[in-house]
């Protein structure tokens, strides 16, 4: 199915989802995001690996984090970078999508970083581009959101080592959301034994055990022992379209607080894809307490996709980097 | 009329329209551009001509695909690039054109590329930038697209070689087209020996002949053994103002498909300036057919703003380049 | 107060005021701007100092000029740039503003360059971002605007050499300028002995004498024998909320002329921020006169924020750059 990802020799040429990718391509990312970032904190080099290369920004869907996370990576990458603002586009002149496509990658582009409402978005586009251009998903309706499911995954190797003796718990919009579905196959792919969702029934998939998880209505129990804690983000239109009664009772039932957490392994990490809401699916005190990986995941972002950018095409990336970096 | 385009030593300064260019200059902007295409195509070389320079896109009129294709022209040139969205700029509070371009050039800028509704504009700065200032005209109000005509000129020099032996019929809205009139001066200037221009009566200016053209009502007359087929895009607001009767007719009478562009010569060229309205002006059996050049126009659309700022600003283009390529 | 401005070495690190800051380094950043500027005019060197840095535009109000001038600065300093527009940012999800400033920040960014409507937001950020973090204040509320107040130190240091023996007139609308709380700081740091403030009294703050300067209500008495004379951009707000008139009566009372602009020093210069109100607060005669160096402020704008970008982020600027400039 998802063989479209990768050229005839084998090898990734388009990132677009976590289902049918292999355990050593995902630990061979993790371990090219990790030469990137520098062994003094604060600082990913700056390499010339996409030189003269350039990246296109399509975001059909508004983003301010994930598209800057995409721009600061290519940028240093040393690619170059065009931001697509496509309702300003000439979609509003009837152009279609292939249309405006072909006449992306005849402007000699290299790779689309691509958002859209649809699921199945990016997978349309790999199927329908040139042979060089390669395609990154940024996110695709309630499909997929592969890179955020490998910087989660990269912040989790980098406080947990092994995945393979790992209990998760993913809480939340499982129902609506991308980053819960690429993150379970991440995590399946990487062999974690046990991954829980932690959510109301109305907000679970029908069929959510076949993805490979445990399901759990109430959170205490869905927390217990947990090594990892993954907070979704509760969009405020769930609760207008009455599957959910009100932020102030979600979080009563499914809020993360200080108490419940400390049910978890005392070493557990508290995760987050971003924004934030606090006080609805998140307390302050653990969004900003000492369990909270939040930040370090937005910091892996960056990391995350520059190795998918280079790796994608076919860019030699040095591994003794990491300890190579420029002062910063 | 048009030495403004040139410096006190006969140099090319702005490029703001094809008229008053002579012939050497046309096949030295061609070869120019061409010299930027690599051997192996989806390439064009990433030069350092113009680093250090700062070239702003003064876009006064929305554009996606010349603004982008400008943008990235200059970043292959290894210029800084700013883009102007002048809506949200001061002119709102009030500033006139001239006090925001004696602003801009005390900035330390290099080159406008203007975008504007009024045809002149681009002339009007020209005549009020200071000495170090290049301007180039990216499309003035119903008056001239002059990077447009060169890409068309280039395409059509790929195919056919030789323009003193061609027939080259321009088909749709000649009236209110900035591409059609710099396009008609193009070939003029480059020797093509029949120029035709097919249209209704009430989209071509009353004075058309004066160009040097030909003049067709009947389509099936004016594509007669053509070598290069031009279709025109059909501005949707033409139907409203009572111009046309519908896009279907105009279809029925103007649109080009596979069975009047048979009446073409057999080695005909399609061309169109983009974006295509499918089944108004063109079949999309014809744009998307074996006869169509319409993705090689926006290619070579990227090496021709090369070549236009490169040359106004008086960097040195070594001719050799075109061997000698980045891998890409 | 403000030694948030600097880092336990004194080394300067935010810029966020002119209050606070002492003469040496108000002199050490017009030496470093200098530095920038290329003896021959119409240039300014693109220079390696931030290669590998990444620095954000964070503008919560609109603003071409200023936004302009500090991304072309933070390209001759070979620094990657990303601009963003807060109203379309993720600010609408309800993110609260520390929470996106430690997004970015763990975005391994280096500087954030902040204009916003409140007074004290520079300060507020300053104080909450991670260590490796420098702030720029580009204008907030009705405070400070502190690299405008260096870019007309720098253009009256040009012209007058000497700041110990001047008389400086501000003229207009001191209550809700940034730009004259700014300048009249640095002018006193600087050791201008007679800075006179010229405003009906409506338009001055009551305990404006406070501040260290003259207060006239006439402008003839303002203007004798000034040196230096800044006219403030009138927004025209002030006129609809009944401080004011009209213009018309305004430009009578408080306009410069030719005729009262004859009673300064023969030699004086006549300076303003920007954008003019042509016939509001300055006549065009005198704004485009042989006394006004109003362009001169618009190029040493970039160059005072390269010096000080550069300046706060730590790059050893070196000062034989002077005579050693590219090309351009």
């Amino acid at each position: 199915m998802n063989d479209i990802q990768f050229n005839a020799q084998g090898r990734l040429k388009h990132f677009i989802s976590i289902e049918g990718l292999n355990r050593p391509l995902l630990l061979h990312i993790l371990k090219t995001a990790n030469s990137f970032i520098s062994v003094k904190q604060q600082a990913v080099k700056k390499v010339p690996l996409l030189r003269g290369k350039t990246i296109i920004n399509l975001f059909f869907e508004p983003s301010t984090r994930t598209r800057t996370t995409f721009e600061l990576a290519a940028k240093r990458l040393s690619a170059d970078v065009v931001n697509f603002n496509i309702s300003a586009s000439s979609s509003s002149k009837g152009e279609s999508l292939t249309d405006m496509l072909h006449n992306l990658e005849a402007m000699y582009c290299d790779m689309f970083v691509v958002r859209h409402a649809a699921s199945g978005a990016a997978h349309f586009m790999a199927e329908h581009v040139a042979p060089h251009i390669h395609i990154v998903n940024a996110g695709d309706g309630c499909h997929e959101h592969p890179t955020q499911a490998m910087l989660d995954a990269l912040t989790i190797q980098q406080h947990k080592g092994d995945f393979t003796t790992l209990r998760v718990a993913i809480v939340g919009d499982i129902l609506h959301s991308r980053v819960a579905r690429s993150l379970i196959h991440a995590l399946n792919i990487l062999g974690v034994p046990e991954i829980r969702v932690v959510a109301p029934k109305t907000l679970l998939p029908k069929t959510v055990e076949q993805l490979g998880v445990q399901v759990h209505y109430n959170l205490n129990r869905g927390l217990r022992d947990a090594d990892v804690v993954v907070m979704l983000r509760l969009q405020r239109e769930r609760m207008q379209s009455a599957l959910l009664p009100s932020a102030n009772e979600y979080f009563q039932q499914y809020g993360l607080t200080e108490a419940n957490l400390a049910l978890a392994h005392p070493n557990a990490i508290v995760m987050h894809p971003g924004p934030i809401n606090r006080g609805v699916e998140i307390a302050s005190a653990v969004a900003d307490g000492p369990r909270s990986v939040i930040l370090q995941q937005v910091s892996n972002g960056v990391a995350v996709r520059m190795a998918v950018m280079a790796m994608t095409m076919g860019a030699q990336v040095p591994q003794e980097t990491a300890g190579n970096e420029v002062t910063h």
